[in-house]
């Protein structure tokens, strides 16, 4: 049974994976499967390693450290089910998908709430017996909404939160207390209509082509680092409001497809791109 | 055998099919194949149907007239191949593409000739027996070059224009003299990247999917109505070259897909958007 | 609003459109949309149109016979919700689809019950509080566990019944009581991979596409009309049950994409092919 | 610069990862690219590695041996283009396609000569300059032919065979001359439509997909190896005459996506599948 998710990044120098099978060979483990890549503009070394063995040590972990150079990020991850919290507004379709998959084993996820500023969505999530909490913004102040939902959020102490069609957008001071560690949703094909309306947007436009984005939440709306995306064809008889309809499934799926791989922990992410060993 | 293709737009209002087809069928023409679309926000009516019988008369388009509204457009067009003129630079994917599918027939075009601000593509035309005009730019303005490849292009009196990577932006008043006539492959899944080198803002930014786009060229450049797009799927380990070199054939597909619905008439224009009757 | 929607086939003859949208122009409806196809082997005119206007009376409807060839069919259909009943056995992906998809109103069905042959599946059913009856196998002959199913569906008066990967082939004798009434999916890209096991049998293959197949039942396992079909590349690193897994949103996305086709009435049957108006 | 290609094939056993790049390392070698698989069945293991460095040695080769299992296979490639012989009959899009992307760089092949049993295609072939060989049946039995044709390919000693719809079928006796170096496009999505008009086939059963698939030729008629697979959406509207057409891109892309894997030495093959590092 495999042990351990090794996940290294470093600058590529002669070598490297040598040094870090050696150690991996000289603790008796087996190497499951093995993926690296180099970016080519900086130079830097990826790798995702999962091994097996008779169990995992403090001092494997230390004799890898010792063989990677100075500036080197080594995660050593489990196969357990990480903790997550969703977040929702009025749309099932994203909530219901993420809910069902985790219900069934498919998602790697331990879905701990969902919190939504709205309470449509509260029979969907009883019926999963997740908790709801609904959190109003009505007559509060922005970074007094986002106090409130952290304050729902922290006692869960979730490893990623998933914006499952959350129609706010958060503030940079909220952003920051989950780098990297926020999954969105986004309802296009971006960088293709960022901002509100992308299917009206794209509807106006006449594109033939619609999508959706899953990416990282970074300060910057809607230009965190992609980590999936999909399309659908589309002609002149859709209305904005049937783009929206037919992009519902894509956006499901683009959102359960990027939740797999980083629950997986197959997501690297690099200035502003992401690295996926699928 | 299928006589005519008659193209009808006009305001929409109850009876149209029924006016139509009573002229068709009072004229002893049977109705092949029969498409519709009514635009919602300004209430337009589109109709495109090919007939067959003993042939076409003068007197069946003034019947047809009679019983469309004032504001319509009627066009009536044949099966002919229609005549074509292709502008390059130096790549020859889109190019050759064309040529193969103009040789054996697969298009229904009538290609005259290739003319390309560089001399790089003469052999590929000219393998094709078709006539290669080089037009440098070198010493010329922006004017002076467009007029020397209007002359070029004028003696084949082509009924469209296929830019098949040109490099070069035309003037607006190049534009006007082939109004909806002019066909461009644009190299990124429009409006995502306008403008210059879009495989290396699809790098920059990180997407996993790449694609192109085929429209008609308008005064507001990647601006026009769009006929065609397909997208491909890319990860970390593309290059911008790498995406470059992959894209090549979603263009060329997308490219001759598209020319193909323009050369057998089933593309309307309408405001900045395209209808097609696949 | 859309008042009634006419689906039309017959043997194809001069000036049926012109005859029938007569008809629909004398008494004063407006056609919303409207499509034809003739198939080209038997010369068979299919024709669905919508229209609305000031109600629909049985006047309407003697006047299209009227006009029609004897051997047409006529139906004019409504835009109510179906009544459907869905079997399935284990699995929820195809299940949870449908149901989510029923209770959002994303899908015109109206889920009056779930039937299955084990007990899995009654939570997911009774949280979205759709009567869930399970009807065991055992002890049972074919024929009279299907008597079972049978006197459960039929209270529900069901239009449809939809196979959400019920994993028991029936008899003729119970198909015929449905004809073109039960819509299945079956986790192959048919006819690749008929039978038990498909996706055992695209590993054994190594094939680098799998696929799924929403089909109508008849009488010839795995043979009737397919209504959707869609694919998703794999590759050396799927197992089978890798492929197994991958492909269950395969499965639920082509089965309540042909759901909604048929449940809106665009959906023609001719020999043992579909004619889809989409 | 990349100096060469190392493909090894074993059966796996703990610290290969290691054992390779431990004698990488020590001639003092960069690992440009790596990629590994462990075939689960029959625990196989499979490497590709691009390295560069100061030139390639027998010495380093030996060691490689020297560190891998006695059932090990050692394949060391370098970036040459490697030589072809194309085989076709009359239709012109696959040849086409791949003399386009052979003349101008896109494959890395050097296409020698093509070969056919009919002389259609022989115009196309001369505007490349590539020799073009007509080997006509008439009168030869199916050996003869074979013998005739082997006349033409042998003194080109070409590593691999294309054969871009070529609409012959090799005696055993043939295909055992150029083991795994056959490359043959099906027009169908394999194992769906096997033998003769799959079109027609597909046409009948009305499909909503069809596709094609490129392999390596074995004995046993359209069950060769699969190297690459697509699809096209397809409807009622399309004659089996129409699917032909469509498919044709499908083809060409397929066969020439195909061709691009094996010319670039990221094709293994174990029993009956392939191992694609791509």
């Amino acid at each position: 049974m495999p042990d351990r998710i090794l996940l290294i990044d470093c600058p590529d120098e002669k070598g490297l994976i040598y040094n870090i099978t050696k150690v991996i060979y000289n603790h008796n483990l087996n190497v499951v499967s093995n993926q690296e890549f180099v970016e080519p503009d900086a130079g830097m070394f990826f790798m995702r390693t999962v091994v097996e063995g008779n169990g995992w040590s403090q001092e494997i972990e230390e004799n890898l450290n010792n063989v990677l150079p100075e500036k080197a990020n080594l995660r050593v991850a489990t196969m357990k089910k990480r903790p997550v919290v969703i977040l929702a507004t009025k749309e099932p379709h994203c909530l219901g998908e993420i809910l069902l998959k985790n219900a069934y084993g498919v998602l790697p996820s331990d879905v701990k709430a969902v919190i939504s500023n709205h309470d449509e969505l509260r029979p969907l999530a009883e019926s999963f017996n997740i908790p709801f909490h609904h959190v109003p913004v009505a007559g509060a102040s922005r970074e007094e909404h986002e106090e409130k939902v952290l304050k729902q959020i922290n006692p869960y102490a979730p490893d990623y939160l998933v914006l499952a069609k959350y129609m706010r957008i958060f503030t940079p001071g909220f952003v920051e207390q989950f780098p990297n560690r926020i999954v969105n949703i986004h309802h296009s094909f971006l960088p293709a209509f960022v901002g509100a309306s992308p299917y009206r947007q794209a509807y106006d436009r006449g594109v033939k082509i619609i999508g959706a984005t899953a990416h990282f939440v970074t300060e910057d709306l809607d230009e965190g680092p992609i980590i999936a995306q999909d399309v659908l064809p589309v002609n002149h008889t859709y209305t904005a409001k049937g783009m929206a309809q037919a992009g519902q499934d894509v956006e499901k799926n683009v959102l359960s497809r990027a939740l797999k791989l980083v629950l997986e922990e197959k997501v690297f992410i690099y200035r502003h791109k992401t690295i996926l060993f699928e």
